[in-house]
């Protein structure tokens, strides 16, 4: 790809369409940092310039410029990533979705909700719950993270057990082409049978084919009652395989969270808790189970516990407060924040059907062995979604960067063969981008670049992504 | 479009592929008649040749003769459409997946199945069921229609409302695509962040982007219990009105079926029965709630109730035996029998977002009068889809032909202007190609012809179908 750099014509034009105030250049030291990474490992780059346009009309604007003129776009929200993909590798612009952040409306008699794609995503979360409605997807960055990005990357998070995930939510999407056009995805319906569906082709993108400037979501009833138990597994093999028996037992968890014994011990250091930890506890599980009605919740429970007595397990704690309840899901929210405090680190988003739970995780740790490396693991048990905490640790920079890759080539190849792929909910971006052809063949390969040259003919919109 | 018709060279190809004993020709007129319609109206096409693969192998090797001797192929499931996709327009092959009949695993383990397309729906559901599993989506005719066609109209049917459509239990499918190249479009995962969304496009794409050879579906646990209630109201509109009050009062029903008078009164002479129905009764809904827990289900009833109370509605029959529960369904299933049976007719797959139902109904009612057609209007309430059969009744043939796609345009432009769409699960096919450009604009129209042009650039898969 041949892009143009930002002449101070083409800067003076873009200006002009976002407002001098609402342009950020590299020399704006402080307020520019934050705009050269997201949340993905250490990567840095530094973009040209970012635009901070305020609707769609604007943006329209924009695109069109830099495609006649062959600048390179990347679209920005709030920057929590775990993939890269909102890093500017090929410079240019980018462009941030922070200013459109309106819920525009949160409509009961639908049950649907439109919103601009900078709202952040608890922020949603909560103006719905204030109307006893409930919008599920909860990713681990939900205080911080846009609904925008959370389409972009089909994000997931841990009640997308039950619920399923952000793209199970979208009915329709407003979207600006790179070539600067307008257009709704389909319609504000829950069933839709005209024509391709292009809102899933949209969710889940990374933000290579369009950019997402107004989003309808379908809303649930909320569920007002849950219950929360942390379950102390010996085996963390056990613990995996005590998910999908769960499920066999007729029980669909709100929540079903695995974290391997070094996940939980980082995480209470990390928040200063005092979990006292017997020695021969390998895993938990975290399950939280929602609904209706709190009698029928213990009547659930009741058959977890049935299930869990088959199984090698240590005291099982059952959180009574809302405060211990907060304390368990801080706990698991901050595994990942525990880890990369901690340590140089990368983080693989592994997802197998659950049942082949224990035999990924065996796999890891015995690739680990064999190519040297240690990791911490823990995810969405009850979807199969694995998170790998690669940690440096001591291994040296030649191994980090040379040997380890192929480590994690064979940990994706098992995930492949186990009938899983190479991310969940943290998509490709740029980190994963070598490992591709592993989860992809050569057709889909090539019927996925004809799509995105159909969106973007010149390739301007989040180069060097995915592909 | 240029085809070329089926030589006898070509003949004799096509025939060394499947076997002389899975060729009909239009010669062998008995066995020939069923290809030659769908279920839409009274529409026929002869084919040149009906192909009956075994497998992905034979039809791939199909897809290669035709596509390098430009010959139109059909595919056909069980013929049960309500758009006409099935339809051998162009002549040609018609490409049958009754062969790929076989359901390959249910696997308890991850709550998911693999099967072939030609499967029977209600076949499919009623293994899952054995194991405890459940398969939710249902169109009226799951006795005899197959898996690999609900997937090509993304099909729905009353639990939709609470369950979703086919779409939204289909992990990863198997194609064929018309060049000859076979792949999967994704993995056997609940979540996929791994490139775009090659699954979703090919469900709901109509047969025109690929053959589905393989489907791997989730299963959820199977809800025991259920509760079934029919409710008259004396208004039509309060009648739609209620559906969406039941929803903000926090309950998700699993089905929420409107019928208008005439869909009640038709049916129950269709099918011999005697539902002695008061004078001033406008409409009714069927309602149905399901779930693990009988006397959750109860509260939950009287929580209906106490919305139904606030309408003007008469006395609701709750069904009280297995058998009560399945008539009032067989009444439900039968109503686009009834009309079929009665008059030449046509149905419009109409979807709002649901709080606009009354509009819709009083608007079509309206339309109806300015043109002079009957119509009688039921279908999935809770999803705002309703169906609208267009009676012929005595109306001439001139204003059958020609006025009533002007009434039909009218209808469908309310639609889209109450945020819905032309068609919520019957698809687009041949019958509504002709109103495409009221729900689509040209900037969807022509992405969607750029992705048709990708998958099969010589345009031999299902043509003249959508667009």
């Amino acid at each position: 790809m041949k892009f143009n750099p930002i002449t101070p014509e083409a800067l003076e034009a873009l200006s002009a369409i976002v407002g001098q105030e609402h342009v950020l250049l590299p020399a704006a030291a402080d307020d520019m940092l934050r705009y050269t990474h997201d949340e993905t490992e250490d990567l840095r780059y530094e973009p040209e310039v970012v635009l901070k346009p305020a609707n769609a009309a604007e943006i329209s604007r924009i695109m069109q410029y830099c495609n006649e003129n062959y600048i390179p776009v990347t679209p920005r929200g709030a920057g929590t990533g775990l993939s890269g993909g909102a890093l500017a590798i090929h410079k240019g612009v980018i462009l941030s979705t922070e200013r459109l952040n309106s819920i525009i409306e949160i409509d009961e008699h639908n049950l649907q909700a439109t919103v601009e794609p900078g709202v952040i995503t608890q922020v949603f979360q909560e103006a719905v719950i204030a109307r006893g409605l409930y919008y599920p997807p909860d990713p681990s960055s939900r205080g911080s993270c846009f609904l925008g990005g959370n389409l972009s990357e089909s994000s997931g998070g841990p009640r997308a057990v039950k619920y399923g995930v952000t793209k199970d939510y979208v009915l329709n999407v407003e979207v600006v082409l790179p070539t600067g056009e307008i257009t709704w995805t389909g319609a504000n319906v829950l069933k839709n049978a005209t024509g391709y569906n292009l809102t899933q082709l949209m969710v889940g993108s990374e933000g290579t084919l369009g950019i997402i400037t107004k989003i309808v979501f379908k809303l649930i009833p909320y569920p007002p009652q849950n219950l929360v138990m942390l379950v102390p597994f010996r085996s963390e093999e056990e613990a995996c395989a005590a998910v999908s028996r769960i499920f066999m037992a007729g029980i669909v968890p709100s929540a079903l969270e695995f974290m391997e014994r070094e996940a939980i011990v980082w995480a209470t250091r990390y928040l200063g808790q005092d979990l006292s930890l017997p020695e021969d506890i390998a895993a938990h599980l975290l399950i939280e189970l929602d609904g209706n009605d709190m009698d029928l919740l213990f009547k659930d429970a009741e058959r977890v516990y049935e299930v869990l007595e088959t199984f090698d397990v240590g005291d099982i704690l059952v959180a009574d407060t809302e405060k211990q309840k907060n304390d368990l899901w801080l706990l698991r929210r901050n595994v990942a924040h525990a880890v990369k405090g901690n340590s140089i680190y990368k983080e693989e988003d592994t997802v197998v059907p659950r049942a082949a739970l224990p035999k990924l995780l065996r796999g890891v740790k015995e690739i680990g062995a064999k190519y040297n490396f240690k990791s911490v693991c823990y995810g969405h048990a009850g979807d199969g979604n694995l998170h790998i905490n690669i940690v440096k640790g001591d291994m040296s920079d030649d191994d980090w960067n040379n040997k380890l890759p192929e480590g994690i080539k064979e940990i994706f190849k098992l995930c492949v063969s186990l009938g899983g792929t190479i991310s969940g909910e943290h998509g490709i971006g740029l980190v994963q981008r070598q490992y591709i052809n592993i989860a992809l063949n050569e057709v889909q390969l090539r019927l996925m670049r004809g799509i995105k040259e159909l969106f973007d003919p010149r390739g301007i919109l989040n180069p060097g992504k995915i592909f």
